[in-house]
């Protein structure tokens, strides 16, 4: 199934974005009365019949409109950029696919990288949404440095990823089911002590994924999948 | 720490083969004396000095050699093929990081891609390897056909990924602790029905990997997942 991705939608009639028009029109080829799929990346689904079939006012009208299923459970995952950027733009691909609700960036002491393009980072998301035949597109939060992140009112449970030989905890059993997570994950150099600290401090509890040594981003994925695996 | 890998270790002593010689001697600047890590891909940590520090013939003696703690189940993925061929070698390395012990490539009906060169996987495959500090290398095989892969003699616990509304059961269910498993992940247009009554006929359980519709790759990764969670 094809998807067409409008994060604005108001009334029964509406144009659709130029990207997503063109596509639709000049290499789809679809013409006036088809029915096309929408996504508003806000949890909703939309048959609608195309009234204009130009590729630059390509004008559509609601004919159906469901919501996505919604989940019990709210995953918020925190990460460090890591140097390669590609690294990233795939955590966010798979994470979106596999199912995710919001990602933030937090720049840390050891972190290599200190600015991520956010545009590249959202039109990853929105494909990989489109591609799952997702309709929620993951908030994604302006990049923080790690002292301000940790000011963030956040309710629900909250996790480090960090392993000392004071603890064995895995994300697995460290997690009830039914709640709001926010899982921090460090860059390629750890967290520092500092931040360890400052992190419990804030509610953080340190958490293991399991016994493999995992690159920073595997480590976001396997969080972001263990979750959805005690909810699903 | 530093990785090295030689996988023809015979004796107390032995050359590094000529890659990793010319790694260690004219980038890192090794000396005669120091002491280097070496992997054999077979499960077995060398701490070795170096005899003769020369970036053709490194000659190594072996000071101390440890066995990698072994675990009590083995994760055979058979999947086909990506079209883009990213994604297959993202996957190896995601899997190895995660834990995995064979990979077999398989060639679907609905296969786009027929080959694959094995030595980029395997490469992949070593230097994932080496990156988590892992010291065995998952044995990958020959791509085949699937008929061809079915009539292999695979002694464990057999799952076919595939969902359909008779088929609820999620691989976290279905599999049990300590075993040898083998799943099978299809290609992009998915398993036809011929080859979903093949395999099931082979002793091929359907599973599901969970609500989210998942690329291939993402498949075979969350499912190599699964299985190091449930024994982890």
């Amino acid at each position: 199934m094809q998807l067409f991705y409008e994060p604005n939608i108001t009334g029964d009639q509406f144009l659709l974005n130029e990207d997503e028009a063109r596509h639709c029109i000049k290499v789809l080829r679809k013409k006036a009365d088809d029915l096309i799929n929408i996504i508003d990346g806000q949890g909703n689904f939309y048959v609608c019949e195309i009234k204009e079939a130009h590729s630059k006012k390509c004008l559509l009208a609601i004919k159906e409109k469901s919501p996505e299923e919604k989940r019990a459970y709210n995953i918020h995952l925190a990460i460090a950029p890591t140097k390669n950027i590609d690294r990233i733009e795939w955590l966010v691909e798979k994470a979106v696919e596999i199912g995710i609700d919001e990602l933030s960036f937090v720049i840390c002491q050891n972190s290599e990288r200190q600015q991520l393009k956010l545009d590249r980072v959202e039109k990853k998301a929105i494909s990989a949404m489109k591609q799952s035949l997702k309709a929620s597109l993951p908030k994604i939060n302006p990049i923080t440095k790690f002292s301000d992140f940790l000011k963030a009112d956040l309710t629900g449970q909250k996790f480090i990823g960090y392993v000392d030989s004071t603890n064995p905890l895995h994300l697995k059993e460290a997690a009830s089911k039914n709640d709001r997570y926010h899982v921090l994950i460090g860059p390629e150099g750890d967290f520092s002590n500092t931040e360890l600290l400052e992190a419990e401090k804030a509610g953080f509890k340190k958490i293991s994924l399991g016994k493999s040594r995992l690159r920073t981003e595997t480590a976001g994925l396997v969080a972001c999948h263990i979750l959805n695996l005690i909810n699903d």
